[in-house]
């Protein structure tokens, strides 16, 4: 089997080498500074390692991933402009860098080279076996897609109601978050011509690690070693994000703690340090730390119950699980 | 043959029983107001004649046709977004009646919508020729949905320069406007399983007339009768639209008529009724009118030619003259 650090590299190099239209420059150079920009790059490995359980040659489907890849980035750089955000992995955003019309079309054009990039892989058409993976894999693409965009609309919405539920913000990261890593397993499946139920096994993997890997990213916004998190701690807190932490320590605070926290959500005037170490205190007193990762860790095992359903040798499902454990043992 | 009005009301009537994912509706509102905003339906029903030049029946890739008039009304919400325009066909644009990041959002769901029509098609995914026609018809999509980007961008970097020449213009106006219609001819072609040769005739045709179409466009845009054409006449010379004909009325201009039109150009403090009656003054001292309307009876015999070319008894092509015939002796 391939390892993390092969097929990351494997990525890295495509992306490297990738051939742009041309013309006009002012579309495709903030794609390509998009793209070099780097990351985990997680969705496309979880691709080929899946495709790898039944495959040991992982080439063939390197444009697919690098699809989604390719997709993920676009909901980045939108999200971005939609956010307002000015920084992205240590660098301007794009619409800081260029302006705001160039985030827009960039953008588009992005996401249309991912489709591009899923539909002209360098497998022969004239395949019938592929031409059904293909086709099966796409509607599983179209499925990820449109979901992230209804996640993003949710978490948007979210931004001006108090009354938001924990299952509703469990069911807004699955979309905005999850399905795209559940659907890159699921693809990687569907492309190796896995059965459909090794495919929705993976996929259910995914689903509960992108849960887990969420509800992390929102622990260690909180209790992440500044040093090492790479973004502003308290940036959740500051802007009022309804997170798992921030729903569940209402619901365990007591009366004087939920007035307290009421208090500080309403507030427009603040330091922001003090907010933050404000919020804090009372997650500390409510015990939100341990809660919430008492809900990773029961979302990981659920995660491997899937994987190990997956009906392939134990012993090649190694490097997926050690993905895992990478995803949900990190601390940035 | 099926007529205009028979296709256009397959068209309509498809869009209006479109299901929608029923939640986020915040997400889905502004894109089910855009496609009832009507219009022509021209990149749709140019796809259904040209399938419909080889098969009776169409309903087959009404899916695939929706999917084109889909994406030219994702790229209509995206550029009125960029330009700041406040109405389309009458009505309030999206960033102007919701906000600009619902705008941007449902936008992008929009051309994700695009591609789930374009792969979703009623036909039997099972079989082999439908897959190979659908997914050489796909790489066509993708081609014309990111050369319509290139135009895109071409026409926003030509707003800040004043060199454009002639054949930059024709190129922007190829990509932004041409690409789509000869691609929907040969997208219906393709799926229709026709010769490469009869395709790529089909191409030339859409093309060739997407350019006159165009040409048409600007000529309305000056000398439009404002009762009928809908828009503002006048709009390009406000903006220094570097078109067709202030390209060429530039080259033919003397030297006096050369400096007024710069002068017109580089102010920026001016009555607009002035400025068009001015700068349409040297337009009809250089016979502008007639040096355009020459290019559009050119465009448009040679589109009839290559539509002469394909391969098919001329008596079914009766539509698709009229259709042509229609769009560029249209007075709005």
């Amino acid at each position: 089997m391939l390892s993390y650090n092969e097929l990351y590299d494997k990525v890295n190099n495509y992306i490297d080498n990738m051939s742009y239209n041309a013309q006009p420059e002012g579309l495709y150079a903030p794609i390509k500074y998009v793209l070099s920009l780097g990351g985990k790059r997680i969705r496309p490995i979880l691709m080929l390692m899946a495709y790898n359980l039944y495959h040991e040659e992982v080439d063939d489907i390197l444009p697919n991933a690098i699809a989604l890849e390719t997709y993920h980035n676009f909901t980045l750089l939108h999200d971005d402009l939609m956010d307002r955000a000015d920084m992205r992995r240590g660098n301007m955003t794009v619409h800081k860098k260029w302006d705001d019309n160039t985030a827009i079309l960039s953008g588009d054009a992005m996401l249309i080279m991912a489709y591009k990039l899923f539909t002209e892989s360098s497998n022969d058409f004239e395949s019938k076996p592929y031409q059904t993976h293909l086709l099966k894999a796409l509607q599983t693409f179209n499925a990820a897609t449109l979901g992230v965009c209804d996640g993003q609309q949710y978490d948007v919405e979210f931004e001006s109601r108090n009354d938001v539920r924990e299952e509703e913000y469990m069911e807004m990261i699955r979309l905005k978050t999850s399905l795209l890593l559940a659907c890159a397993l699921k693809i990687g499946a569907e492309l190796a011509d896995a059965s459909e139920e090794d495919a929705e096994n993976l996929y259910q993997f995914g689903e509960k690690m992108g849960l887990a890997f969420q509800l992390q990213d929102d622990l260690l916004d909180v209790y992440g070693d500044p040093a090492v998190f790479g973004k502003q701690i308290g940036g959740d807190i500051l802007c009022n994000k309804k997170t798992f932490m921030l729903i569940n320590a209402f619901n365990m605070a007591n009366a004087e703690q939920k007035s307290q926290l009421k208090e500080w959500i309403s507030k427009t005037d603040f330091v922001p340090a003090e907010k933050i170490k404000a919020v804090t205190a009372i997650y500390d007193a409510v015990g939100i730390k341990e809660v919430c990762n008492h809900k990773i860790e029961s979302l990981f095992t659920q995660a491997l119950q899937y994987l190990s359903s997956v009906n392939i040798d134990e012993s090649k499902k190694g490097e997926l699980k050690a993905f895992a454990n990478r995803l949900l043992k990190r601390n940035k």
